[in-house]
């Protein structure tokens, strides 16, 4: 079967709600990178269909973040969409979504009001609720999700249990480039010099290992030298935090079940990337 | 078939998502009326399946509201469905609905704002979010639900809209008592002396009535004299206001498409009523 693109809302429901096959659904906000085609990948192999959703979501975006200047491509990712074999695109206008007199928000409280939640107050109540919406439209079995937003997977996890919302998230491992650097459409916006300094993310993350293999527990000893790798390089620190990976939950001791988050600017381009602290 | 109760969300699920038939839906908190049962007879009518829910929902309340006192008889309530030949009633655990950990909220803003969400201010977010459950859990084809709570439907359709939820609200009218009194749960709560003074919200729709069909258009003309009718009767006044009937605009003029909505305190009983300016 060729690749369909469907543009309605209603039209995507009636599609989906009829099948009686397992249904994939991988929700992007296009300018597709080998980050997004490893979802589409896993949902290929786990799924009888596969659906992916193109949708730059306004309501995620504050006033003064990068919307309008937000990289797209549709045709791009329409035609490596078609090489992975993906069923059908979803990919509706922001009037159909948010239509005149919208006015109902998802709000996931506590998880979502740490790290990213705390730099970015309205974002993850824009994610939960276009999340939220995307569901009911398409009503997959398997949800797919990159974990580089691994807050995202957490926000969104805790959504779908509270609403009694059947989709199952399936994390995936975030897609490093060969020196590092995770995988984002944001990367576009880095110049040559800034590319070089983004690897202060990555390197952080290496370094962090490094030392809780050697045997350190003690938070208090590590920020001071992943501050010194960011602003090394040029970074402008969001945030460092180490948090329990199951519920992002602050902690006083480094153990196996700790993740490291950092979001850092370069320039005017603003990078997170998370680890675990034992690599997989 | 005889009624079945159900407590479980998954055993709830498991039923309703296998079934090809349509599926009508009544939402409730107990305690049942004859205005109830009149959604459930509509219910049977057009649907081949009719679910009720009896769930006092704690988080409609405010810590000063009445939700420990809020009457609950499950057993006449049972005995009522059963002759009217329900199929199944959801009968869940306030501890499953929000189980340690909850935090999604879905609110509406806006329409949820004015008249009741005025003086109640938590409490639509309350409503919405435990009506999206439901119908989450649910998922029928037609909710039933009474115009005594005539904001409440309001508030629900814009979140089904929104959520893209496929479920349809099918508005029923008002029940009332032989002298007008719009039948409610809370109506236990008056002693006789109060039962009679709470006639006074049922005389200022009358009353509103004859002087729209003498030609009164004045709002300000109206008021005053459904304050005295209230008073009067030892109603203490929450709010006696005019709307526009489809989306709960305040409006300067009354038409034919204004509805009076009432909120009195007749004791410590809170009452609303409601109606369209022409008698239906």
């Amino acid at each position: 079967m060729l690749l369909s693109v469907i543009n309605s809302v209603l039209e995507m429901q009636s599609l989906t709600r009829k099948a009686d096959t397992i249904l994939g659904f991988v929700p992007t906000m296009g300018y597709l990178h080998k980050g997004h085609l490893s979802l589409v990948e896993m949902a290929k192999k786990q799924c009888d269909i596969v659906i992916v959703s193109i949708f730059v979501n306004p309501t995620q975006f504050a006033p003064n973040e990068d919307l309008d200047n937000y990289p797209r491509d549709f045709d791009g990712d329409l035609k490596l969409l078609t090489e992975l074999g993906v069923d059908y695109v979803f990919f509706p206008k922001t009037t159909e979504m948010y239509p005149a007199g919208y006015s109902t928000w998802v709000n996931v409280e506590g998880v979502s009001e740490v790290l990213c939640g705390k730099s970015r107050p309205a974002h993850f109540k824009g994610v939960s609720t276009i999340v939220c919406k995307l569901v009911n439209i398409v009503n997959p079995n398997y949800m797919y999700m990159g974990e580089k937003d691994f807050q995202q997977i957490a926000v969104l996890k805790r959504m779908l249990l509270d609403l009694n919302l059947e989709t199952v998230i399936v994390p995936c491992p975030i897609i490093r480039e060969a020196d590092g650097l995770a995988m984002s459409s944001r990367n576009k916006f880095l110049d040559t010099q800034q590319r070089q300094d983004a690897l202060c993310l990555y390197n952080s993350i290496q370094h962090t290992r490094t030392r809780y293999q050697q045997g350190c527990r003690t938070i208090g000893e590590l920020i001071p030298e992943i501050e010194q790798i960011i602003t090394k390089n040029n970074g402008k620190i969001d945030y460092i935090e180490f948090r329990t990976a199951d519920d992002l939950k602050p902690i006083d001791q480094l153990d196996k079940n700790t993740r490291l988050f950092l979001a850092v600017y370069i320039g005017n381009t603003r990078l997170i990337d998370n680890a675990p602290l034992l690599s997989q």
